[in-house]
């Protein structure tokens, strides 16, 4: 069951058997817009505080997800969830609304594949039944807290990237479903010196560089065996600099590689600079869009691998680095 | 395997094989003095802001659990660390020194625990064969993010806990060890409406007397089964309103209720009004005194209830109360 040192390769492989995604107004004025389950006309989500509007974010993705699938919360095992506010308080306030026995993490916008890991390795080892995993960002408590107030209308540099306002779930369960979780391949923690907090994609790339070389050498695949390879919020930059770090490597990722960052946003036309991040990026374009190719037969087999720059603003201010992580999951359709 | 909605008890109860604890200056002048691995002498640790002293922690607690045990790091499976800096800032810079598949939780001050459960959860299906679970807090990083500069010299309300200075750690396997695991029971979100976040052990006793009713029903033991039940960081006010709470329910753990925001301090010569409190409060007792009572078969069987108040200061100023949740294990001595 164990492949080499950071992948569990599933005997039994748990299965996606719905999802559920929410993004705010500027995230459905994009190219994925007819693949949310659920737009918003504002951005506050009806509330009084951008955090609180995240909160909700996540409630709101969940309960969808419960009435898609027919379930009640008590019929669910474990919730997984996390986000980039501080304490997690995206997480921690939605999940008070929920019966459910919850588990906190925190893997900045790696979120979405590391809930998914760890549900999916309880699920492979018997240890439940199934469970949720769901993730959130929203664009204005995120730039609060990690840059400027809205209102300084602070000037973004060329490679920033934009945090999206949005939310993605899934349910997974030792069932039939849409897909399948193949294996799970767990990051380990890189710093390769950048410290430009306005350029994540390029602190993040080694990580997903990392976690890459595991997948295709502990599951002994390559990048010919899957139709897509989908980072989660790399962003232009970041993409640019993994293809080509994998390239040096000796793995062609340049056509089948694609970020989640760069598929939600018109990126010239939309002005997001590098792309989106955040971690209801790589949630609501996995739950949303991704779930629908994957239904329309369009995907057979993927892998998805999101990445994290886990520094905060103190840390950046103290003079240090950002340790990036990258955590990915090899995704089948189900026959 | 699964017992009731909250419960996995193992068919093969992973190990607790070593662990590792570290605290500060004042800590080290506690009762438990006797019990931690290392105690600092000056709690800045040699580095320059407090953030990376609480960082170091973590490192050097790894550290000297791996040496313990003879392991070196690309022997573990996984290290599953936590801690209540924003972004969990403690936990991602330490294990950036660490080549080993990392899992970043947020559970507040039931971090501990939560990470002790995930990693037996993974050991116990099979998924892994050993983990790390480590966490930290330090009394000037928190008090800096959580309340006021230390340089302003605020008073403290009674009955406000002192975050602990320390970092504990613990190996999991599923070979032999001085305990096993026998059960896990992971906590939902529990909010009753208090909003004083200068009364945190108020906040979280509900969670704990929720999450211990679950271990009560679904292992189908009782108090008496336990030779401690051991919270957290309830401190001394949270801690008789878990009694009473229980009582109520029919349980009296008057007797052999214990917390390890409590026996860390002498509460009334340190000054600490309502005792312990930090993700290292739980860590470093347990790690340290509660391993070496089990040692010594002073403990043969106890449940450990870790707590977590899962608040961020800008939630309190927005109006917002404190959810709170309770992650328990039973942890029996090995012959």
């Amino acid at each position: 069951m164990r492949a080499g040192r950071s992948t569990v390769i599933f005997e039994k492989p748990p299965a996606i058997v719905a999802s559920s995604s929410t993004v705010g107004k500027k995230e459905g004025e994009g190219p994925l817009r007819e693949d949310f389950d659920y737009v918003l006309s504002d951005d506050t989500y009806g509330e009084e505080s951008w955090e609180k509007a995240e909160s909700k974010l996540q409630k709101e993705t969940v309960k969808r997800l419960l009435e898609k699938t027919g379930m009640v919360d008590r019929e669910v095992n474990y919730i997984l969830a996390g986000d980039l506010l501080n304490q997690c308080a995206g997480a921690n306030y939605a999940m008070r609304n929920f019966d459910v026995p919850f588990l906190g993490l925190y893997g900045a916008c790696s979120t979405m594949a590391e809930s998914m890991m760890i549900g999916a390795m309880l699920i492979g080892g018997g240890v439940a039944e199934n469970a949720i995993c769901v993730t959130s960002s929203h664009f204005c408590s995120a730039e609060k807290q990690y840059r400027y107030p809205l209102e300084y209308g602070g000037q973004r540099s060329p490679t920033t990237q934009w945090t999206v306002t949005g939310s993605g779930a899934v349910l997974l369960t030792n069932g039939k479903g849409i897909a399948r979780i193949r294996s799970v391949t767990t990051g380990k923690v890189i710093d390769m010196g950048t410290n430009d907090a306005n350029n994540m994609g390029a602190a993040m790339a080694p990580a997903a560089c990392d976690t890459l070389l595991s997948i295709f050498e502990e599951t002994k695949t390559g990048p010919k065996d899957y139709d897509l390879i989908l980072t989660g919020d790399l962003g232009v930059i970041g993409s640019d600099i993994l293809r080509d770090l994998m390239n040096r490597k000796g793995y062609d990722i340049y056509e089948n590689h694609n970020d989640c960052g760069m598929l939600i946003f018109d990126i010239k036309q939309q002005d997001v600079h590098s792309g989106g991040s955040g971690c209801g990026c790589c949630g609501s374009v996995f739950a949303g869009h991704i779930i629908k190719l994957i239904t329309e037969k369009k995907i057979n087999k993927m892998i998805l691998i999101a990445t994290g720059a886990l520094m905060n603003p103190l840390a950046i201010f103290q003079g240090e680095t950002i340790p990036a992580i990258a955590h990915g999951l090899v995704i089948e359709r189900e026959d």
